[in-house]
């Protein structure tokens, strides 16, 4: 049997990513395959480091893409700084909280789990309450944006506390860098990865990553190698470092880093300030239409995220049937609930390109119509 | 300051990969990104298996590709299938064999090293001889064709040994895929990875991988959990299925996975035999020009790469100098070498879409006025 070249349509993603790709961003990842080690490109990895320390707001010398998805990246934080035995304090208030746990287990840490219902907030109080009787933890880890329910926890506090106990901190941006504000040197956070295909809107396939001084000299301290060597970040460092000489580490994903390139360079000439008041213009829009077709959020007004509008089904909706014909007729793609909240909400995405009013008005119309 | 949009050249390249890419993998790759969840795109993915079965010839129901390098498809293998404490015979004749060591070591395992020098194949007597005098190993890890020297190894021949002392096959085909006989069920190899930038003349950043039903057991078998969450083939197999349901792990690469497919497209309609043949053409092309500049081969004829030439710099020529003219005035891309070989060899690909009569020709007449 002869397997022939695959078309995709063309959708419109309102999920919880990948989002919907800038165009240009599609034209960037198509140009020519030049070698890893051309100088070339590794001028250009030299002005990609520099525009993820625009995007993460930090001057950290250690500020690269690995070249994996975001939950490569989450490894590449805990297998780096967590030693064995090392006792980590893990906020969990949604799946990527529980991820965190498993990361945490398997590199031979302790996991102290401090609980928050799904679609709150991580509780800062709950996590100086742990801190206080955990006095040798020596990690925080939180997730800023938490995709499977759409809060926003408040990074800047939570790191706080941590430092007050003389802990690093973990932190999970993979939905928030570039929707809402993500200020890494003025909250003083240490490891944080995030993920390509959300509101950077690039293709999915890579983990922008940076960490502090503090976490590189963990990572220097170490007594134990690091568990995994792909993710070995003193291996890694070799090869992202501008000074000329490059070690050999991976083959880099050469289109993909054109992409992100191409994203970073469209959220430069945006601005931040004004991506972020996008995203959030968006979200009223969406929440206006949803609120008068009676559809609630699952998320409190005060901690919610503009680019993941978590929502519970209405009652006596078929979930399936509504995103099949979302898909099928209208091209548009939105997500289900993961984990706690599978078959009782949907998750509307407004990452990146796709936090535009044609596609609020798409997604609004469509769904009355659906719902009817 | 401001970061303008990055345009790169058009090369030529005949490295050790990444190799030239098709025209066709470049445009699937732009296509329009879909959901990774999307019914349409896990139809793709289904196809991409079965494309995959074909290239590697084998059945294996565990045919996939891994989102990330080869350098990440080789420690999947390895955190799967090594449990603290097992006992691995890892053969090195080059970097990589030596990475394989590395990988065992992070394990908790126990690497016995067989040697060969840098350029030789592995030598099966010594494999043998090893066997004999370890009886408690549990796998044999080898380089079929080692990328940094231009060596094949003969793949049938060292799994026949390993199965004859119960040992399991760990194989990096990275570099061998798709460019020179690699028949994983017909050989009873049971954990087999590559690379998409080699001889698929795909973009870099997938490592397509294969286990057998005994590797597939072995980590069913497994006491300690998998030390890698990203890398954990019992969670990365629910995410492959084709079993209607599909359970969510991470987000795939979609617009890479495209570029795979239609490599693995373009590969089945040229046929496997045709696509050997091709490098084989080119590689004699290319050795008789070579020859006749009084170039010489690292490795023995007899177990020579096509795909990879390594061959010693001529006396008294500058390597960075030739490299950089080469690059700068003919936008053509050769290797340099590597570990025991930097400054000695040059490595000349003829990988996937670079082996054609007109790459030969500029790689000679380009070599030639420079080396003048």
């Amino acid at each position: 049997m002869t397997i022939g070249s695959f078309y995709p349509p063309q959708r419109t993603l309102m999920g919880p990513g990948p989002s919907d790709i800038y165009p240009q961003v599609l034209q960037a990842l198509s140009r020519p395959t030049i070698g890893h080690l051309d100088p070339l490109f590794i001028g250009m990895m030299d002005e990609l480091k520099q525009l993820l320390q625009y995007a993460f707001q930090t001057q950290n010398t250690f500020t690269i893409a690995v070249s994996a998805p975001g939950s490569a990246g989450m490894e590449a934080c805990f297998v780096n700084l967590v030693e064995p035995g090392d006792k980590v304090i893990v906020c969990r208030n949604g799946v990527f909280g529980d991820r965190m746990r498993e990361n945490v287990e398997r590199c031979g840490g302790v996991a102290v789990m401090v609980d928050n219902n799904w679609g709150e907030p991580v509780d800062p109080t709950l996590v100086a309450q742990t801190l206080e009787s955990h006095p040798d933890a020596k990690i925080v880890a939180f997730v800023h944006a938490e995709t499977s329910t759409g809060a926003l926890s408040d990074a800047q506090a939570i790191a706080k506390l941590a430092r007050e106990h003389d802990c690093l901190t973990i932190v999970d941006a993979v939905t928030s860098l570039g929707g809402v504000p993500l200020l890494v040197d003025e909250w003083q956070l240490d490891a944080v990865y995030s993920g390509s295909q959300k509101c950077l809107s690039c293709v999915p396939g890579l983990s922008p990553l940076t960490f502090s001084e503090k976490a590189v000299a963990k990572i220097q301290r170490r007594q134990v190698p690091v568990q995994s060597w792909f993710l070995d970040q003193s291996l890694v460092l070799g090869y992202w470092s501008g000074e000329g000489k490059r070690s050999y580490h991976h083959t880099a994903p050469v289109n993909s880093l054109y992409a992100l390139h191409e994203a970073l360079v469209l959220l430069q000439n945006e601005g931040l300030e004004n991506a972020w008041k996008r995203h959030k213009d968006a979200h009223l829009e969406l929440r206006e239409g949803l609120e008068q077709l009676g559809i609630e959020f699952v998320v409190d007004e005060a901690h919610r995220l503009p680019q993941l509008n978590a929502v519970y089904i209405p009652d006596g909706i078929d979930d399936a049937e509504v995103r099949k014909t979302l898909l099928e007729r209208y091209n548009l793609e939105i997500g289900a609930g993961l984990g706690a909240l599978a078959g009782k909400a949907w998750r509307i995405g407004l990452m990146g390109y796709a936090a535009r009013s044609e596609n609020v008005a798409l997604c609004l119309r469509a769904l009355e119509t659906t719902l009817k």
